[in-house]
């Protein structure tokens, strides 16, 4: 990718265009199915610019609590496009027709009220440990939304994690929403980078407000040439990240120390309660046993497959994991 | 009071100041204990005003899903302030230090993400019936916000209404918050306005706000007349407003048709499930019957009590009341 | 007007209405030739929603740097609306085509710059002495923005000045703009209040921003009376005002002391250099010789007439002032 | 560079840190002389976080109405930072004292009214032909803005150029501003990127902003090497850029056609009209005869030189020029 990458063809994007930047908004579109599709720089900058062009000040974005834009945006979209969040709990990071009427009913809506102007998914859904959302949930809620008339907008960062789970593909799902957001730079491993696809007329205004924010880069072809080497050359290695996932998983459960749900993706959410230590610690544990694990809640920890991960990889990390558990008692007897 | 109003001694508010909207204002601000007090046109204005004047855009308020701030001015909030609501869903209209504790935790909050910058309470409680929250739960929640560093608006728009109800004085519930909104039109009866008191350096930033949002009145002394007049006369017969409210809720639950809570101040929640009505149909019975009540969910209604009304009018109202709910089945019957 | 404003009929203008405030509106809307109008609580305010109704974040007015936009709005505008003022500097405060295309002409235009949204014009020109703009160089600057496809609007805080000082209705002056504001605190008398008059559809707009800027005010309908007395009694006396503001002027000048433009409405600037004082000195010497007058620039003061003003009141002022430009050299001479 | 890129060592930027951007920064903040600097996507995107980071809201930036901020960034600043330009139309791009005493003072300033609260200097001035301000002229503005009260950022786009063109260092430079916004993209010929450099809490607090708008990067470390090559590099070819500038400059005006002030750094501005051609119209002529470049005003246009361009190209550079203005006449007198 790097060499790729330092040879590729370039002009100004903000004079005139640059050709690989092009090219990658073709692609995009093409492989989403839409209109249109801007390279930006990252995937808060897709999802910001989404809120500005679907929304009004002071209207309302109905979500999830477990969502990236619930915990990582709030303050962006409450400074940047003045709307407000209208969160709900879902027990598994799906929102549903159901709870899409709830949120809408629950508020006492009269002219000052802020409307509800925008439904918003993520998929697949990071604080639900990569749960890959289906095509027919995503097909019911679209449903829903459209018969209270608000338009969707997908934060799918991660998407090709999800198609690549579920056998559906990136335009498929597309189809369930207005304007989707991909980012190059999560499972697909290019440096930064993210692609807003939609309507022509919703990514047109986009481009105006990504030079607004700061979000206009001149030769923006060689970040682009990474990206269009991701899409060529990483799509098919997310099925082998999400079987080391899982072989992961495997190993891990062996002990009884670790519980946790079959990953659906490339993540691993593990209790490790059962280690008598807590997330923090183990953390540290994990590290001192050679492997790099985050914490997630202070019961939970994380562990994401990468590209270039091989099953013999999966198995020292797993070995050492163990160990890290098993030390960790006989250290907490010492002192 | 009218009279008084038109009497009052009037000068230019935005240029060298209105003596009648002055002595409001230290009248105001000596009531509430507080350094300065600051008139203004509505309750909303105050409000927003505080908000304004105490957070940083992006940052985010905690309060209860139940109050106005998260139904009629989160359009408000999100346009003139760029803040996050984090509403927590009390059971009754009281936002306690645990729930507190839960809403500051149920966010992850590294860096870019909004950090709490406000605790917001209504009192009373509009949406609970007109709970008066009591000084020892509000002292809780001070403590409990003081040991986060949060400061706290009061919602006061019926802050009388809880005073009179607990006994506790204006000056002793505004003590448990950094600022507080108190209106004069709702229940003290005058045409319009609103005062927010707090620290004199709030207060002075405030009334530069205030200019921005077209807030500023000439000769706002009229208004202020009106609002002394109101602090003078009207509070010593809220008392009497709930006596009224008390013996209208007993009359009210003598038909097995109606059922209700125990009213704190001047408002009757009464569910008219039993009259075989929806709240809405109930609403045309009894608009038919001569009484105006209020919708306020699909199977409840909402009845104030206002100055000037007698135990004559209480009774009277309560048995048309009741003569609607019988009514209605037969009437039902017809078609 | 106290005993007229004090007996108004009331309702409550934000649940179900107040018939003298929808009164009032209907006057206006009448009086000025527009589909609907506003009531609000000042100019202020009545401006900022006009800009709010009228125009796109980041888009840009084009008006005169003498207007008070320019000066006292700036932040608000910015603020709340997010856009950019590009004020010309015209010699007499008359915003020309000519201006006009310089003003849209003097930036490069690519798309992220901000484009044009809105031409602003005053009438009177408060900072111009009280200018009365014509009705023709009105009609011309309408047909120039017309051409540009932009929309007008008129801060005519003292419209009716204009409109009696050249004999043209308020209504043929609203109709060169698509939104206009009239004030009925400053020469028409009432205690505070403007309201906003244009297209049906923008006004229901503004009356929703007018809620989340904290304008909505329950029983307007006492401030609503003050202004339908003001309309009714007060208009016929403007032309006294300006009258007695001609006959001041006619005094002072007799004095070499002064220099002075003809006043067209109701306002006298009067250049005070001639008294080898400096305009603040001026102003504490005619206060002590009982007028008071205000600093306006460093060598200017300014003195409106107001209602209830007569003849003799004017003579005994020109008198005093006299004395006070007579009086101040040897005062000066003393130390 | 393209290699040097490609090798670039890599961490996240967002989690933990890019060693590569980290180093980068290190760098500018040294060459710059100041305590922290933050990498950037864009000029733009450091200028928006300059001016969100020293003023508030409503407030006022003076600058001059020749600079990238009043044309292309005026949008953004009214959006983003609800602050107000206040420009001054210096004859030459270059704010001095006088002017800024002017701008401050031209507007009436009363509580409501926005206070200035930063002052912003470009170098070179890209709209006076690539002018370099001198030290002494920076340092002049610096007291006197330090006398008001006032921070000052320069918009230093093209630093650089103006560091080689009158010798003094970049850190002599910075000294005289508070914050300063550098382009790798522009003259340094990286792909893309800027850096802004100033006190520490400031930049800590622009990295925020940084994250809200959208512009966090995760492997940045990419671009940052391509920045350092380009600091490392590319500095001292300007030298030779304006050699080239100059020579193109003596060779183009040697026809009467042509008419250009001398160039200060890497811009020629030619008025063309000599030529008998309209700029436009000259443009085509130029390209068709192959060269570049770009129109102006009406009857202006703009040559940049460029990294990689030698004495031969500037030589047949010039005389293709001349061949396009001598050309035209005959091919207009053909129809």
């Amino acid at each position: 990718m790097r060499r790729f990458t330092a040879d590729a063809e370039v002009g100004d994007d903000l004079y005139g265009g640059d050709p690989t930047t092009q090219r990658l908004e073709r692609r995009c579109a093409e492989l989403l199915g839409k209109e249109a599709a801007l390279f930006t720089a990252s995937g808060t900058l897709s999802n910001q610019l989404a809120i500005r062009v679907h929304t009004e000040r002071g209207s309302e974005i109905i979500t999830d609590a477990k969502y990236h834009i619930n915990f990582f945006e709030g303050a962006a979209t409450a400074d940047l496009s003045g709307v407000v969040l209208n969160p709900v709990d879902s027990p598994d990071g799906i929102l549903t027709p159901c709870l899409l009427d709830a949120a809408v009913d629950r508020k006492r809506r009269s002219r000052p009220t802020s409307a509800p102007s925008l439904v918003w998914i993520a998929n697949t859904v990071n604080y639900c440990g990569g749960r890959a959302i289906s095509l027919s949930d995503l097909a019911d809620l679209r449903a829903a939304s459209l018969a209270k008339g608000l338009p969707t907008h997908m934060d799918g960062a991660r998407l090709p994690n999800s198609s690549v789970a579920t056998g559906a593909s990136l335009a498929e799902y597309a189809a369930t929403v207005d304007t989707v957001a991909v980012s190059f730079a999560k499972t697909l491993g290019a440096p930064f980078g993210s692609v807003l696809a939609g309507p022509a007329e919703l990514i047109e205004r986009a481009s105006v407000y990504r030079l607004w924010y700061g979000g206009g880069l001149h030769q923006s072809g060689f970040m682009a040439a990474a990206a269009l080497y991701a899409l060529e050359h990483n799509m098919d290695q997310l099925d082998e990240d999400h079987a080391h996932t899982r072989l992961l998983h495997e190993f891990l459960v062996k002990s009884p120390a670790f519980s946790s749900p079959e990953p659906e993706t490339n993540m691993v959410i593990a209790d490790v309660s059962g280690t008598g230590l807590s997330s923090a610690e183990f953390v540290s544990a994990a590290a001192e046993a050679g492997v790099k694990v985050a914490r997630w809640t202070d019961t939970q920890v994380r562990l994401v497959a990468r590209l270039g991960v091989d099953e013999a990889v999966v198995r020292d990390a797993a070995r050492r994991l163990h160990q890290a558990a098993d030390r960790q008692p006989s250290l907490a007897m010492k002192p």
